[in-house]
């Protein structure tokens, strides 16, 4: 290799841009082995403190997806448009967009993950759904595509693996946040599965890898550049995250809540967030005016019943059951519950949304390290939001458990994560931040 | 283990200090292989950002120095004193030095390096002298200190092995320049060599490591800070390397020119040079009343052949020829010579130092990795310093070398390392900077 990795490195350390072809050695290098771990550690903390040029965090995201299969869409017909959100706790948005914008006729390529850490996964999400696999290689993926407009799949070890490789390194490194590195492992998967434009969903709040405004709105601003020097349309929308979206946390009960707004009910908040995200989608895929008559659109599709017919050929179309549209009982739910209740009256001031994710992953709805098992049947209804008003007594949360030990650390958490108080507080904006 | 790693990493990310435990937990998985290296080349990178305060960095010595054996000189009488050099060309000083503080009755327990890089090594200097050992085990190196007050032995592979590995390691990840890390480094081999006190002699210029005057003050004075956590005595002397050192670079030809200052004689520069650190020493020693004083008396035995004499006594105990002390013919020097001639008159300018190392080294003075050879009757005479006046056809370096092509990439580097002008240029002060 003719790159001197050191000098490479001290470039970055001291500032100075790095040209891509550089970085493309750089990146092909270490994942032929020829790149040591170390000089990559030492590459990503240099980055950390130094950031990185919208050119630059494009030039290594291409050579990120260049290390790995892409999923070619050409042969499909359609604009591609994908959403993606930073995680959070009950978020549902990916189960009801994807078919909701497939039925207005765009296409909507999505690679997802597992769920890990506090945030739950779409991909575990979708496995309540009896027989639904999104183990499916390029073929299949393209098949599903050109059947229902929409897919939702798993990563295979061959897609990016330089972003497998890096954000392994980054995780026991401490340098996971920081903001090319974000956007440059989300724009990969994007890339390399084949999406044209994006609408990013930015979480912030306690239930967020981001809590403050500024750090949200600095990725998403990123986010749009770094997509742009790409050559890709991508656009950003900034949502609440300080208190869990909808009332279900678990992936049973996610999937659910996931139907009653793809039927046209469901909570307002999830509701509101999926027709601002569409909106954008249809905007970016040049189906819509503009992203209010987007929204317009996508509402009609919730109200006439074509969102969840979608759902229903989509699931089919990946091996799933589409019954469950009608049939939400065979989503298998815990039959074993317990409610936290209110100690006392008041409005309620706060939810401590992370500490809620990591009551229901103890219950058993998310996994604290890949390879974990989980279960698909527990998990949370959270009642009551920020600002509503309690009596004493009044249930706040209800548990869908099995029992034992995990139970009550599960109920100890929650009872004390969701606090009232005599004052009501200021509300939570779904939309806290506008770009 | 007990210890956070990433969590470790992050806090100094962050900015926040360590604590001394965490340091040593953290260093000894490392040596131990528990910790791997790209854990630790992230560490160090966020260390080059963020700096260490003098106690981390002292707490760091101190783990590195608990990773090896220790030379414990309890049983030695008489006040420990070192000194040590950033490295520069043509850098003789402790071939002087370390004799010449001796025959004060300091003892001088020096643990070098060999020759790396465009600097020249004390060891390989030393290895010029017919018989001379300096793969001493510790016994060896305590017998040495008893008969001789002073001995300079090589690093064993059990000598401080945390250095080992973070040196390394700091090379292929531009983590070098961070001065907390270079004091460490530096003062880890003098605690584990045995060291009360120590002179520093930070060099500066164009042979240096440091070329700017506020880089090595900063590196002085942060030397001086941490070894007084380490509660050790250390002072720092910063000196002019913005061109050679005497007249001779090469192991051979500056070994003679260490005996010739031994008797008396030699450069005044180096001679100016070895009083300065020496004076200093001395001081810190209790051996003298200020440092004035300790210049005194080491000039007064530079003139009366005590030094010398304790020269011929030193080389003896560790294996060598004392009778090179008045043959320095023994010393031997290739007869093949070439002289780069001065093409026209004027004032010299500026000397390219570093440059003049690399040619040394192509003549084989030194070596590009460890493990290669080392020539060492090959080398320099540099007869005309920064400010002398030459006429056209003047000598300006003899090269004593072995022929071939490295003789011709040598001559090219001189010439074109060595600037004569119309317009004398101001001096190089000795003693550029001070503290």
């Amino acid at each position: 290799m003719a790159l001197n990795v050191p000098e490479l490195i001290r470039a970055k350390r001291q500032g100075q841009p790095l040209d891509p072809a550089s970085l493309k050695e750089f990146i092909d290098g270490y994942v032929a082995g020829q790149v040591p771990d170390y000089q990559v550690a030492a590459f990503l903390m240099a980055v950390f403190f130094r950031g990185m040029t919208p050119e630059e965090s494009a030039a290594l995201t291409r050579s990120m997806v260049e290390s790995g299969e892409q999923y070619r869409l050409e042969g499909i017909e359609g604009p591609k448009v994908d959403k993606h959100s930073t995680g959070g706790v009950g978020d549902k948005v990916s189960l009801v967009l994807v078919p909701l914008v497939a039925s207005a006729h765009a296409i909507v390529p999505k690679v997802s993950g597992r769920g890990l850490g506090h945030t739950g996964g779409t991909l575990d999400k979708l496995s309540s759904i009896p027989g639904f696999r999104w183990e499916l290689g390029r073929e299949e993926f393209l098949n599903v595509l050109r059947k229902a407009g929409c897919a939702i799949i798993g990563q295979t070890d061959s897609f990016v693996p330089a972003d497998k490789r890096l954000y392994a390194l980054r995780d026991v490194t401490a340098t996971v946040d920081s903001i090319p590195l974000i956007c440059s492992s989300i724009l990969s998967k994007k890339v390399a599965a084949g999406m044209e434009s994006l609408v990013m969903d930015v979480k912030v709040g306690s239930g967020a890898f981001l809590e403050e405004d500024e750090e949200a709105r600095a990725l998403a601003a990123a986010l749009v550049e770094v997509g742009a020097a790409l050559g890709k349309k991508v656009s950003a929308v900034i949502t609440q995250m300080g208190q869990p979206l909808g009332h279900a946390v678990g992936n049973a009960l996610e999937m659910r809540e996931a139907l009653d707004v793809l039927r046209g009910e469901g909570p307002s908040d999830v509701r509101d967030v999926v027709l601002r995200i569409g909106g954008e989608m249809l905007l970016l895929a040049g189906l819509a005016e503009d992203a209010e008559a987007g929204r317009a659109e996508l509402a009609k599709r919730l109200g006439d019943g074509s969102a969840l017919e979608k759902f229903r050929q989509w699931v089919e179309a990946q091996g799933g059951d589409p019954r469950v549209a009608d049939d939400p009982d065979m989503l298998e739910v815990s039959g074993e519950t317990a409610v936290v209740e209110a100690r006392e009256g008041g409005y309620i001031q706060s939810i401590a949304t992370r500490d809620f994710g990591v009551a229901a992953n103890l219950l058993g709805a998310g996994r604290a390290k890949l390879g974990d098992d989980v279960d698909l049947a527990v998990g949370l209804a959270v009642h009551r939001k920020v600002g509503d008003r309690v009596e004493k007594g009044d249930p706040l949360v209800t548990i869908y458990h099995r029992g034992g030990r995990s139970l009550k650390e599960a109920e100890t958490i929650l009872r004390g994560g969701i606090v009232a108080g005599p004052e009501k507080p200021p509300p939570l904006p779904l939309f806290p931040v506008t770009l």
